[in-house]
């Protein structure tokens, strides 16, 4: 037995190598589980199960109830699906999702055992500070494909990686196992109706039903009736016992047989029992967050028949563990797609578009140019939620209607699948108002971004621009929110041609990205020579911020749909003699030094942002010009209450974000002595 | 007909009073509708079609697709539910949640037509900016209830709102209206199976299947077995035809009726046609949310049967339009309990205690000194997902199981649930963890904040300090977005005694609060005296600081979980002879002056947050102290990354939040030259 130094090789016969054993079963070929097959999965259940309370009682902490529920269906997936254990990350492999992340120690065991690497650092660094061996499944371990942790999510992976699959023209099938209580979240019911509206039966869904949950039996928390669920959203419902690994394969083998076929995808709910192979917690709620004490561990080692010399390691592994974390694993790699940014469009400063418009076209733009309707182009989707027309996302779907995902109103489930989608190589884009695209999903878009995902999230309807629907649809948080996600970038375009040249740049740059737009139409922003100041000669540079006018005493800093208001300030001013520096951020981040010093120059600053004035990019202008020694006098004009409900140029009177507010700002600073009124620094 | 001058009184009779008329038909007190009744219904609702189209036309944007689909619902829920035109926010009215927030026309027509206010308001200023009429239902609106236009949260308000009739003991019915398309969200899941564990049959949920969303039909968009959802769940389904008077109050009347039995809740699927009544535009889904030109509104009217004299009044209202908002409405008021703190608990310094522990323990004080299990006591709950046990609410759930409300793991439907049960003068908590109380449901708190809510969200598992969970699990952003929604106030207690405190403090002043609250125990602050420094003479006080230490040269500044860091580096540098001042936020909020100064004087300042450094208290202090134009050097120690899973020590150590990194930042200031590097005043 070559994977594992310290695994007992009695029970399996000295030349055993579990890579070599299942390598010819695997994509389920086999009509039936053979006898030989059988009896090994039966013989690793106990030594997983051992590992498992290895890991957690080395840990102190960590989930052995469900992760032993779980275990056979780990089992069978990481025997017999088509992976390749040397090589976790070859391409047409079979994908296996883990929902319910918490049982990490059964996921690990199962991969430890078919030699994706050695269980023995599993046991020794579980949930220890900088391992691999997260509490919760992490990418860091070769064979999980997806960082969970957070309920609810994992169908909606699953079901985006499925059409990652069919827009590569792949054919891995992809699996995803879930908790019973989990079932109780929202999102789960959006992710299985969109898989039953497009027939994604290339996902096979697993349900361990185990009726326990954190605070008790299932159905005294909260009611459910699973099957009946399923069943009423499309899908084909299969109960087994999820111990018995006959009926958990023939379950498996069928639903991976129907794959391609006109059948609706199957969930195999898996009857099975919390803490299974130890007596003394099994169905007991308690031990679902707990960890065995090492004398019940060595207790439910002798329950398993794990009885040979050495196996109860847990004294060195405490020991070993004290030295910390020495285990390195190979990363998973980003699969980024090479895009073609395609020939940008100028839009005329003498007519008016809208920035919406502009993305709408320069995404059939990208489209057309990297074939994506072709056998040989780019992989490329676009997600939609009942929102098109609106977000002008209709003219693809017109053009590329294979392209084009229709997911209803399912926010939660479409961020999700559109991340899973989006990390398989396929450029994905989702379009949606902002309070959805953001406000909504940004939770969903956290875990995108753990999960190294490549989203664009193209959202109209921004801010107080969102106009007649109020103050429910002003997302008015996108700064605050894309800048708490670590790898969320946000584009604020200042006009159609700047939107243009953005949205072709995040295309094929890779990372999760969020453009923000409003609705309104607007003439493009003018050089001063009257031709298109985001025309045929500029170039987006990420991290820089916009000159758009120049002038001497105050500088006015604006982004994304205040930009007209700055400029027709710079007019009214212009027309009575005072001349302001113009500057626009389309892209919010740490700014580049040089442009921090051309804000700050007079020592008198307006900001003005279509964004909650307390989170926005006032705030965080200041601070970085706090950090590098500035000052200035600053007036922040941003949003300060929930807005109205009117005409956009109405609201933005209303509320202090116009252009005429901020003329008044500019007056107020120039009549103002140019001293702010107290400076530490004396007292330093 | 005295509710409208403009009103065509030919048709029912000069003498005619809607508020008289409906009067002793309210409660569905009659077996069936009488002939009268249902005549004036169905010609009130040709009268409310006209107005529908005036508004939007008017207007020249709106819903009026959905609004005349929905239309009989509303006017027999606002003719004839338990509710007082002239008193409409009467205490134990019944109460009508519009889900579809867009179909706002109808409900002002049906509300208008009934004496709520004059109609002809609402065909004037709908969707004009600063009146109340806006375009999504707003409770700046007499009779309408909760703020919606978000999808999907209706029910689960709705739920909120029959809790709250629970714990008041009262017996009001609560009605919830939502569109076909909408029951593709998941929340709604969530919120059924709430409503169907807990007989929640003073709930009637009625639900616009006109077939048609934006899209198209909703078989094309996203096919659903909406009745067969509705069932697997435990609901009571009647289909009826949502245009027919009599089948619609036969089903409304049945199911009012079974209020308090053992029934399962009802839901009425009321088959209808989308722009109902104006053939030229019935089924078509252009109008779901597209305005009728004039000549189009005008032919409507004729098809109507609106012939009247001076009924087409569109110019008149075009002009009047423009002269800007006249309409004033009284304010929805809050409901504000009475609460008693009760008596301060004071943990001793020497005795290791977590922050979550003395919150479960001054909420079971509040709900003893509040007499909440008593006939004449305080309406209060709290409500779980599933982690009692963590989130230590489990001793008042053992104390008082009668106000503890297990939602199960559906965070979303909970958060919208515990809003409006807190709207209505219950005092209502919500105990989670970080990420599932903050990240994953940050936009129903934001709804639930412009609903002027008075939810109390304690979260604990924040930061790093989440531990062995690992990232998917590290709530590290709820500064920025607690900050970004206006009247949601952040309180970050330092130590047991300071949790004590301020659950004390949030329960007794109305308005959305959340506590922020790690993980692991810690020794209570002790001040310089040695006595707990949070203890029997502190009193919170809202929007200050605390100092935790004096000294000078550098000023700490931590908050939350890193206080006891920065005490633990205060004692490491005391003992080398550097004494810095340690000062600790436990209201995130705007500071006062006098603190900002203080935070500054020595012109050396170090912030300390377990929060993401980007859009932290580091960066807002920074930009307060910048708009003061006071200048300090300063070094931000932060979440920069997603982190590990591990002890939460080992894992502060590793991100560089910990005690130690305090002491290196501290010394780098002091042998640091004290100029900032570059100073723009000098240009200014």
């Amino acid at each position: 037995m070559s994977m594992d130094s310290n695994f007992d090789p009695s029970s399996f016969g000295s030349n055993w190598d579990a890579k070599a054993f299942f390598k010819n079963d695997r994509g389920f070929v086999a009509d039936k589980l053979s006898e030989d097959v059988k009896e090994k999965l039966t013989m690793l259940g106990a030594y997983a199960r051992g590992s498992i309370i290895k890991m957690t009682t080395n840990a102190g902490s960590g989930h052995p109830g469900g992760s032993m529920s779980s275990l056979e269906m780990y089992l069978l997936l990481y025997s017999l699906a088509k992976l390749r254990p040397d090589e976790p990350r070859w391409e047409d492999r079979d994908r296996i999702i883990i929902s319910h992340g918490h049982t990490s120690p059964g996921a690990y065991s199962a991969l430890g055992y078919n030699g994706f690497f050695n269980v023995k650092d599993a046991e020794r660094e579980f949930r220890l500070a900088g391992s691999p061996f997260e509490g919760h499944v992490e990418r860091s371990v070769p064979g999980i494909e997806w960082d969970s942790g957070n309920l609810g999510q994992g169908l909606s992976a699953a079901c985006g990686k499925a059409v990652a699959a069919k827009a590569l023209g792949k054919s891995f099938h992809t699996f995803v196992i879930m908790g019973d209580g989990e079932q109780q979240k929202g999102q789960i019911a959006e992710a299985r109706r969109f898989a039953a509206k497009t027939k994604l039966n290339s996902v096979t869904a697993l349900i361990d039903y185990n009726k326990l949950q954190i605070s008790g039996d299932i159905s005294d928390v909260m009611p459910q009736q699973i099957a009946a669920g399923w069943r009423s959203d499309g899908w084909n419902v299969v109960e087994v016992d999820g111990h018995d690994l006959d009926a958990l394969y023939a379950a498996l083998k069928t639903s991976y047989a129907a794959q391609g076929t006109d059948a609706a995808p199957t969930v195999i709910i898996a009857t099975t029992i919390m803490g299974k192979g130890y007596p003394a917690i099994e169905n007991d709620h308690n031990y679902h967050g707990a960890a065995l004490k090492p004398e019940q561990a060595r207790e439910a080692f002798v329950a398993l028949g794990l009885t040979a010399d050495g196996y109860d390691d847990l004294d060195k592994l405490a020991e070993t563990r004290k030295a910390g974390t020495s285990v390195t694993l190979p990363a998973f790699p980003t699969v980024e797609p090479k895009v073609k940014q395609g020939e940008p469009r100028t839009y005329p400063v003498d007519e008016k578009v809208d920035n919406r418009s502009a993305w709408g076209n320069a995404l059939v733009d990208i489209g057309k140019v990297n074939n994506i309707d072709k056998a040989d182009g780019l992989a490329c989707v676009v997600y939609d939620c009942d929102l098109a027309v609106s977000v002008k996302t209709g003219g693809f779907a017109k053009e590329f209607p294979d392209n084009f995902i229709q997911y209803g109103i399912a926010e939660h489930s479409t961020c999700t699948s559109a991340g899973a989608t989006s990390s398989e190589g396929v450029l994905t884009f989702w379009s949606d108002f902002g309070v959805f695209g953001v406000s909504e999903t940004y939770n969903q878009s956290r875990l995108n971004d753990i999960n190294h995902a490549n989203l664009k999230i193209a959202c109209t309807h921004c801010g107080l621009d969102v106009g007649e629907d109020g103050k429910t649809h002003q997302c008015i948080d996108y700064f605050a929110l894309s800048r708490s996600v670590f790898g969320w970038r946000l584009f604020t375009p200042a006009d159609p041609n700047q939107t243009d040249r953005i949205v072709r740049h995040i295309s094929s740059t890779y990372g999760n990205a969020l453009i923000v737009m409003g609705r309104s139409k607007m003439n493009p922003i003018s050089a001063p020579d009257g031709s298109a100041l985001f025309g045929t000669d500029y170039k987006f540079q990420a991290g820089r911020t916009d000159l758009i006018r120049d002038g001497r005493g105050v500088t006015v800093f604006c982004a994304g749909n205040v930009a007209a208001e700055g400029v027709a300030a710079y007019e009214a001013l212009h027309a009575e003699g005072i001349d302001v520096r113009l500057i626009s951020s389309a892209h919010w981040a740490d700014f580049h030094e040089a442009d921090l010093e051309r804000i700050a120059e007079f020592g008198k600053i307006v900001t003005v942002e279509d964004h909650n004035v307390n989170t926005g990019i006032g705030v965080s202008l200041s601070s970085e010009l706090f950090a590098m020694g500035l000052s200035a006098e600053i007036i922040k004009l941003g949003v300060r209450e929930y807005g109205p409900s009117g005409k956009a140029t109405d609201v933005y009177k209303l509320m202090g974000i116009d252009s005429g507010a901020i003329v008044s700002a500019v007056k107020t600073l120039l009549t103002q002595d140019s001293t702010p009124s107290k400076n530490a620094m004396a007292s330093a």
